[in-house]
C-alpha cells in the first residue's frame, strides 16, 4: 500500500508540472499556473473520490497530496524563467503521470470491490480526467480525443491490473507492471505517432462541406 | 418502475449515440468516440445523482446502463462508417434523449420528497447536462444556450409531471404523457425552428461592438 | 451566522446578476441567461459542499437562494432590455460576489474543523468557481488565468480569516474584515490594473514559435 502512495505521490508531482506547462504556453500568470498545476494533478482523483463516493477526499485527508501538487507547479513556474522546456518532455512526462492514476486508482476501486468494469473505467478516469479538464480550462479540444493512443493505454493498464488480480498476483507485482505497461504503450505511440481509426468517411461528416446542418 | 427503467435504458442508447454523432463531426477517433458517447449517455445522470447524494452513482449500481452506452456508441461508430447519418436524425434523437432523461430526473427526485423547484432542477439538470457537457467537451458554446426552445421543452416535461403527480395521477399516465409532451415541444422547435426571446437590445452588448470592454 | 446567511444571499445575487450580462454578451436566449445566472451564483457552493461531503447541499437545503439566483438572473434579463449594462460595473459587482463566497466558503469549512489548508482553498473554490464555470460555458478562457489579480483577492481574503479566527477574532469581525479585504483589493486590481508576474520567457512558449510543437 505504501507503494501505491508513492505512485500517487509521483502521479500528483508530474501531473502538477504538465498543467503548469500547458499554463506557460497559454500565458497564464501564476496563480492561474498554480489553479492549473492543482487541477491537472487532483482533478482525475477528486472524480474517482466523488463517484465512488469517497469522503473526505484523498487530498482533504492528506493535504500532503495538496502542497505536492502546489509546490510542483511553483517550482515548474520557477524552473521555466530560465529555462525553455520542450513540449516532448511534457508529454513524456504526461505518460508517466497517466501510468501513475491509472494504477492507483484502478486498485482502489477493486479495493472497494467495484465490479470489473467499473474499476477499469474508474483507472481510467483517474488517469485521464485531470489533462482533460486541464484542456478544457485552456479552451483547447481535449487533445486525446483525437490523434492518440492515450486512453487506449490506460485501459490496457486498467485492464491488466484488474486481470492480474482476478488471478491472484500479488499487489506489487500487479502495480509494478500495470505501471510498466501503460508507460511502454504511451512512449510507443508518441515515438511512433501511432493512432486509433477514426470515423472512415469522416470528411464527409465535417461541417464546413454541409453548411446546411446546423 | 419498471417502465422508468425502460425510460432510463432508452435515453442513454440515444444520448450515446447522439455523442458519437457529435464525435464523428469533430473527428474524434474510437475513444474519443466512446468517451463522448459515455459521457453523454451518463453524465446528467451522473450529476443528478452527485448533487442529490445518491449513492452508488446509477450506472455503478447497474452497470448495464454503462455498457448500454458504451455498446451504442460502438454500434453508432461502426454504422457511420457506412452510411452518413443526416444531422437533423441527430436532432430528433437527442429530443427522445431529452424526453427520457426530464422524466426520470425528475421522478427521482420526487421520490426522494425533494421540494417541487429542485424535482423540475433535476429533471432538467438531467435532461440537458449530458449534451452541454457533451458540447464543451467538443469546445462548442453549446447550442441549447442559444437559440433553440430545448431548455424549455425540458421544462415543460417537469412541470407536467411535478404538477400531475401532486394532483394525483398514477406514475404511468404521468411519465409516459410527460414524456410525449417533451418530445412533442421539441419536435415543434426543431420542426418550425421556434426559438426563445434574447435580449432586445443585445446587438449593443457584442464584444466587437465595444472593443474597449476587456 | 445570520450575517454569513446574508454574505451568502447577497454574493448569489450579485454573482446571477454578473452571470446574466455574460450570458447577454454572449447572446444567449432567456434559458441560457437563467442557466448561466444560476450556475455562475450556485456553482462554486456547490463545488464546496461536493468537495466537503456536505449533504443536502445549500440550495437544496434552503430553495430560497436558488429563487433568489434565477429571480436575480431575471431581474437583469429584463433589466438589460432597457438599459446597457456597462462592463465595468458587471467587474465590480463580480468583485463583491467573491468577497462574499470567499468568505462564506472559508468559514464553512472552518466549522468543519478542516485544516488550513483545506479552508483556504474552499474559500478560493467557492469564490471562484462560479465565474470559471461561466467563462467555460460560454466557451471563454477564464479570464482569472491571466490578467488579473482576481484568485489573489481572493486567497488574502481566505487567508486573512483563518488566521484571524485562530488568533480569536469574533466571527462578526473576521467576517466583515475579510470581506472588505477582498474586496478592496479586487477594486484596486480592476482601478490600476495590477497583474501578478506571468513566466518570464513566456514568448518562447507561444504555439506559433514552435509550430513543430504538436
Amino acid at each position: 500500500m505504501s507503494l501505491l502512495y508513492a505512485i500517487e505521490l509521483f502521479g500528483v508531482a508530474v501531473f502538477a508540472m504538465a498543467g503548469a506547462i500547458e499554463a506557460a504556453r497559454n500565458r497564464f500568470d501564476l496563480f492561474g499556473v498554480l489553479v492549473l498545476a492543482f487541477v491537472s494533478a487532483l482533478g482525475g482523483g477528486t472524480l474517482r473520490d466523488l463517484l465512488l463516493d469517497r469522503s473526505p477526499l484523498s487530498w482533504i485527508a492528506d493535504t500532503r497530496l495538496a502542497y505536492v501538487a502546489l509546490g510542483s507547479g511553483f517550482a515548474m513556474f520557477l524552473l521555466a524563467k530560465f529555462v525553455r522546456i520542450p513540449f516532448r518532455a511534457l508529454l513524456y512526462a504526461d505518460a508517466v503521470g497517466l501510468a501513475a492514476f491509472t494504477v492507483s486508482g484502478t486498485l482502489i476501486a477493486m479495493n472497494q470491490s467495484m465490479p470489473g468494469l467499473v474499476a477499469v473505467l474508474m483507472g481510467m478516469a483517474s488517469g485521464i480526467f485531470g489533462g482533460v479538464i486541464r484542456d478544457i480550462m485552456a479552451n483547447e479540444i481535449p487533445l486525446i480525443f483525437r490523434r492518440d493512443v492515450y486512453a487506449t493505454a490506460s485501459l490496457s493498464g486498467a485492464l491488466w491490473i484488474y486481470w492480474s488480480q482476478m488471478f491472484g498476483l500479488n499487489d506489487t507485482a500487479s502495480l509494478t507492471s500495470g505501471f510498466i505497461l501503460v508507460v511502454l504503450v504511451r512512449f510507443a505511440a508518441i515515438r511512433w505517432q501511432l493512432s486509433l481509426p477514426g470515423f472512415l468517411n469522416t470528411a464527409s461528416y465535417r461541417r464546413e462541406n454541409h453548411p446546411e446542418d446546423l
